[in-house]
């Protein structure tokens, strides 16, 4: 199994859930295999940030903003790179907004969650995904650009007081508050699309806490709840890293 | 904060509860602290390692065997330093018995268990530690002999049979078997030291499997249950890192 590096902390238990996808991932694949002593597991660097630095550091619209931000990444996959690690997860979707920029010189492949979540959608007969997270996820383009060339095409929550209540519900969820906390993105949803489009599309949960509002779907890929499709994209995207570590 | 390094993955469930006794200890430590936005956390870098091959890899008497085994940590603890770690914390008692090997040439502090476990009776008047843990744990003078210098008196489960139903506990809770595991514990305690003893004894639970026995103590240095006082050595490790790294 390839070396995996992963650049974490942002936010610690996001990194924690990624970790123990893979853990789980490497005992079901060696499960049926003549193994002596304990499973083999995948050797991992993380690199884990301080995310207060990087929330109080985030740029704007103005050129170079974002310099000391980059910097801090960049700077964290390289370490990742020099301790051996052969492919790279970045273990949040936020940063995946500046993916290009914190890539820079790093010659290895970061399996990108936009990546991984295209070629589930293609192996699923997914078209429409409307992508729910945190603001910074919702305002930017990138998942709507990055999954075109997989032919998905990609929505957001419309209004400005949808995205809130997506947000609020990410903080209750962060604070372990999970009751009720499914019935009411299952609402948010069906304000946002149509009876007639929501038996086409499928729920992108795109930031960790979300899925904590379904029990029992912290494993699982994609799910249904009161007559809508989920799909829980960091463990889509850990399963990926995953299967790209053991090929 | 200094930044930490973890060697993990020796297990990974005990590196996660490592990891997240770390970052719950810095919410605790900013609490009351004026801080913008996210929460301070330390940058901590994780090797992950393969406990496939460490236990495929482990020595025996003769001279020399521990060679690959001794250079497989060694290496780790290298990179860690590479990664600008300011102190490295070995994220399971087991690969502590070789301390001194696995350290060498590491100019950075390495916060063994012994020390903070030490330091922690000191302050709270232990003076007779039960020690239980794996078969390795059990098995070395290493928590006699590191904590002698601490004044605290440490003794083993007796004999064979009383280690062997420590281990098979120990593998229950691997498998998330918590049902009847913290009363067996306690009998085996009582089994092992008598009534008078009972009383002036505190028993060291060293591996992070045994504290899930006794629900509700996971951020808990010292827990009573029936009338057995016991000591939770991963959150007191993990606790003396964090107290390391803020100083």
């Amino acid at each position: 199994m390839k070396k995996i590096g992963v650049v974490g902390g942002v936010g610690w238990p996001s990194t924690i859930e990624y970790y123990r996808l893979i853990c789980e991932a490497s005992q079901l694949f060696h499960k049926d295999k003549d193994v002596s002593g304990p499973v083999p597991m995948p050797e991992i660097s993380i690199e884990s940030l301080d995310m207060s630095f990087t929330v109080n550091n985030r740029g704007s619209s103005e050129p170079g903003s974002w310099k000391e931000w980059d910097e801090y990444f960049n700077s964290a996959l390289k370490r990742l790179v020099k301790c051996g690690a052969e492919l790279i997860l970045i273990a949040s979707v936020t940063p995946h907004t500046r993916l290009k920029e914190i890539s820079k010189g790093i010659h290895i492949p970061v399996i990108s969650i936009y990546d991984s979540v295209g070629s589930y959608c293609n192996s699923n007969g997914i078209k429409d995904l409307l992508v729910l997270g945190t603001m910074p996820t919702m305002n930017s383009p990138m998942f709507k650009d990055a999954l075109g060339p997989f032919g998905v095409n990609v929505s957001y929550p419309e209004t400005a007081g949808m995205k809130e209540k997506i947000v609020q519900i990410i903080e209750r969820l962060y604070q372990n508050q999970t009751d009720g906390a499914a019935s009411d993105i299952d609402k948010i949803v069906k304000s946002c699309i149509s009876e007639k489009e929501l038996s086409s599309t499928t729920v992108c949960l795109g930031c960790t806490e979300l899925p904590l509002a379904f029990e029992g779907s912290s494993n699982l890929s994609g799910f249904g709840h009161d007559a809508v499709r989920y799909l829980n994209s960091s463990v889509v995207h850990a399963l990926s890293v995953f299967e790209a570590c053991a090929r």
